[in-house]
Parts: C-alpha cells; sequence; structure tokens
C-alpha cells in the first residue's frame, strides 16, 4: 500500500493510492496516518479494505507529510562511505545518531524556507524508515518487523548552524521546513530489497546526487536495533538513512541554495518531491 | 499556579497544587496540562479558578510528567562555567544544543532505570523552561514573554554513549527514563527572578550538585531567544538549561550510578524529585 496524507497544513485526511495512482479517501475507516494506524494490526486492516471502494479524492490536493504526529525524527550521518569522503569526515565505526526536531516536519511538496541570515542550506536525498511497533533492544534478525514502511525524505542542513556554530548537528538540522517527508508510505511488503533502490536528487534540473541504498555502510535492519538501544521507537517515529553522495557541500567550489531553486528528489518504488526553495 | 498531572502512567489527569499543598482536580476545566492550556489564554483561564472550589484528591497518588505532550525536548550543554570545567570542556562561545528523545519523559519520582550494558549513566539537575506560545525569532527582550512557567528536571546522561560512541551527545541522553520533570509547572508570576534560584542534588543523602541558577553562562531570556533562531518553539516544548557542577563525571574518582540509589534533587520555587535508579 501507498498510504497518504492530504488536504491544507494541519487539517490533513488520511488517503491511498489506488491501482491507478488516484487518491482514495480513508477518513472513513482511520483518524491519521499515524500511531496504532502503522502497526502490523492496523496495516492489515487497511489492507483488507478495496481502494475501488473509498470515495475517490477530486482535483490535486496538497500532500501532507506522509505521517502524522511524529514522535521522534531520528537521523543517521555519514552513513554511505561516499558522502562521509566528500564531507571530508571518516567512515564511522557506529551508526551517527542525531535529531531533526520534529517541527521541521513539512509536505514533500512544500516550499523549503532558507533560515535568516543562512547562506549555506544543503539538500540531502534519503531514504526514511517508518516505524510500526513499539521497539525497545530489537535484535538485527527482527528488527524489519517493527518497520511499517519506507519513504523519501530530504533531510535539508544548514551546514554552517551544523559545523560552524559549537555543540551538536542538531543546530543546523531542524529549521522549519527542513524535514519534507513523503509523497506516501510504501509499506514494507511493496519494496522487494530495501538495500537495493535507486536514489537521486536535481537542483533546477541539474542532477547533484546519484546513488542507491546498496552502499549503505549500516543497513536498515542494523539502524532500527542500533537506534533501539538507545531509545523506545514508537509507531510513526520516523528514521531517515543518510545520503549519498552529491550533496551541495561537497562539490568543488562548494554549492548552497539561494532561493528560487526547484529540488526534485526520489527514490525507486517510494515516489519523488519538488520542493522550491525561498528564502525566510 | 502550580499545575501537575497525577495518575497511572499514560492516564495522567490535570491538576492544580493548592494553597495547603494539597491537589486538586482541574480535569473539569482542561484536558491535560499540555499544548494551549499553557498558553497565556490559557494559564489566564486556570488562575481565575479558586482552587478551594475544585475537587480535592485524596491519597497520594503518583505524579506524572508535569507537562503532557511535549513535542520538543531541548537540552542546552555546558551552560554553567564550574561545570565546562569538571568536564574539561571549554566555556562555549554560544549555547551547545542538543536533544532529549522525547520518549525519555518521565514523572518526577519515577524510577530511573541504567540502560543495558551502561557503566556511566549519571546525574544532572537542571532548569526547564516550559515553552507557552509558538516562538519563533523572538528577541532576548520579549523571549520571557513566550515561558509558561519552569520546573525542574533531572537530565539523566549516560557518558559513554554520550562522549565515546560516535557522533552527537544525543545518544547518552535519551534512553527511556532519563527525563523525569516536574513535580509541577511553576508558572511564570510565581519567580521573582529566575537568575537566582538555588538548586542541589544528592545521591543516598550525599550532598553532589549545589548550585545557583545565577551562574548561568546564557541567561534563559538568551537560551529562548537563541533557540527560537533554530526552530519554531510550540506551548508544552520543554528547554532545559544545563547543570551546574557536581556530576557523578566531574568527581574524582568519577561516581557513577550502579543501580539501588535514591536520587534527591530540586530547584527553589519548584519542588523536589526522588528517584530510585534501578538497573535494566
Amino acid at each position: 500500500m501507498k498510504l497518504l496524507r492530504y488536504g491544507p497544513e494541519g487539517q490533513e485526511k488520511p488517503g491511498m493510492l489506488d491501482a491507478d495512482g488516484n487518491i482514495r479517501d480513508l477518513s472513513g475507516h482511520v483518524a491519521d496516518i499515524a500511531d496504532e494506524a502503522l502497526s502490523p494490526e492496523g496495516l492489515a486492516r487497511l489492507a483488507a479494505i478495496d481502494p475501488t471502494s473509498l470515495p475517490l479524492v477530486e482535483g490535486s490536493p496538497r500532500l501532507g507529510a506522509c505521517v502524522g504526529h511524529v514522535r521522534k525524527f531520528v537521523a543517521i550521518g555519514l552513513n554511505y562511505a561516499d558522502h562521509a569522503a566528500e564531507s571530508g569526515l571518516a567512515v564511522p565505526s557506529e551508526p551517527v545518531v542525531f535529531n531533526k526536531w520534529t517541527s521541521c516536519i513539512v509536505g514533500p511538496n512544500d516550499d523549503v524556507v532558507i533560515p535568516k541570515g543562512s547562506s549555506k542550506t544543503d539538500w540531502e536525498v534519503e531514504l526514511g524508515i517508518v516505524i510500526g511497533q513499539r521497539t525497545s533492544n530489537v535484535s538485527k534478525e527482527q528488527a524489519l518487523e517493527h518497520v511499517a514502511g519506507y519513504c523519501v525524505v530530504n533531510d535539508v542542513s544548514e551546514r554552517e548552524w551544523q559545523a560552524e556554530r559549537g555543540g551538536t548537528w542538531d543546530k543546523g538540522k531542524g529549521f522549519d521546513t527542513f524535514g519534507p517527508i513523503g509523497p506516501w508510505v510504501v509499506t514494507r511488503d511493496e519494496i522487494a530489497d530495501v538495500q537495493n533502490l535507486k536514489m537521486w536528487l536535481d537542483v533546477d534540473g541539474k542532477r547533484f546526487q546519484t546513488g542507491s541504498t546498496g552502499t549503505m555502510i549500516f543497513d536498515v535492519a542494523t539502524l532500527v536495533a542500533y537506534c533501539s538501544q538507545l531509545m523506545t521507537l514508537m509507531p510513526g517515529d520516523v528514521i531517515t538513512t543518510g545520503t549519498p553522495p552529491g550533496v551541495g557541500m561537497g562539490q568543488k567550489p562548494q554549492v548552497f541554495l539561494k532561493g528560487g531553486e526547484t529540488m526534485t528528489l526520489g527514490i525507486d518504488g517510494l515516489g519523488q518531491q519538488t520542493q522550491k526553495v525561498r528564502r525566510a
């Protein structure tokens, strides 16, 4: 299934994509694509619905973030060896974990806003893991059973605040609009091999990032298991798993967003996002 | 006002302390001490209630975290010069910002659980700021108007995960039970000078931390203004503001929690917490 949320910001309704790519209204069945709706039982209930029996949503509504009520937006750094190299940083011996403030989450096609005074706002196409069950100290072998599905994430990053302003990366990762997620959660059963998905990101039509989840240093199961040592993961928590090469910081000379650009990004089977960039 | 939440975990009701220190049931007036109940308008509505008109809560119920639905639990590091020195770290030139995963939040007197395999779990008494309004890019001069009140926080910390396992401090700060907050939110009007509050922490009756908010490097107004540059703060967000000297890591030799201890901690005017420590 491809589960999504549509409608004005803060008033999103749950929806499902049908076989023809039309949005069907799920609000008669679940309140939101969030919380227990993402549990194995919740997903089984949704999977039992014939999409053609659901009301067809007319027009092209705005898409909201594909998950509602995200309690934790966990992020993994330097998880592609080539990206670590372009960042001038060593390949980590265990996952680098940081935080994106949940208030940064927006819809997949909402504007990305460059913070006041920023001159180093950058992009990062990433695979997002959507957690489906309460998860604590899970083994790598059982980790995927705790995953509801996957989505595209743009881990938008302000490099000066991330690296040059003292303290942790968190400062540069959680500005408002720095977390587009979606267009939809693709349930785990629809992804044959999550470690073999091509991913890409363009700015104004120029291809900057090209990669594959096949070159992750720590794979999805390892990351879920690792994070579940540090915290109890809950349904609707999102883990974004690091970016392949091609970020603006890694260009020679470096390229950062100035405002006015259009970012487009996508991952095989998970759909794509388009964001206009503007200044605050 | 002193606002609190009482009852079993996950089923807390809102309450208010009366002049005699008894808990009064607020559930006829607000759903939770959370969200808009913490806004200036929400607090004004609660302030208009005669506490003696509210049902008296019998017995000594468990106290929950004093704020419900905390979206962001922002933490400030090295904000007392003496503590920076005992940590062997330079006094920062601007606030150090990190994250405590919101799933770490527990009641003020709930058990603190040492994570599996940990040998370096430590304590940190801190002043918590409870945000009352949507806050983005606020000036230092106007920042306090956005504060609903204050509370005691124990910023429990696992030093190996914080400092020796790669990446950001976030790894060691957000284990389940690492965020006792409460016993109550004391509204801002009851605190004459938030920069002149004594604070202390004992382990098994031995005084380890003694300090005052008077020796903060960055004061409350500065921290709210600073964080509001990085993210939009929302009602019920909590900023914990750093710890004075006396953490276990700073002892010679270092002292860490082993399980079986009792931590007691408090701040002038904000009440106190008592936690038993146990191993996972």
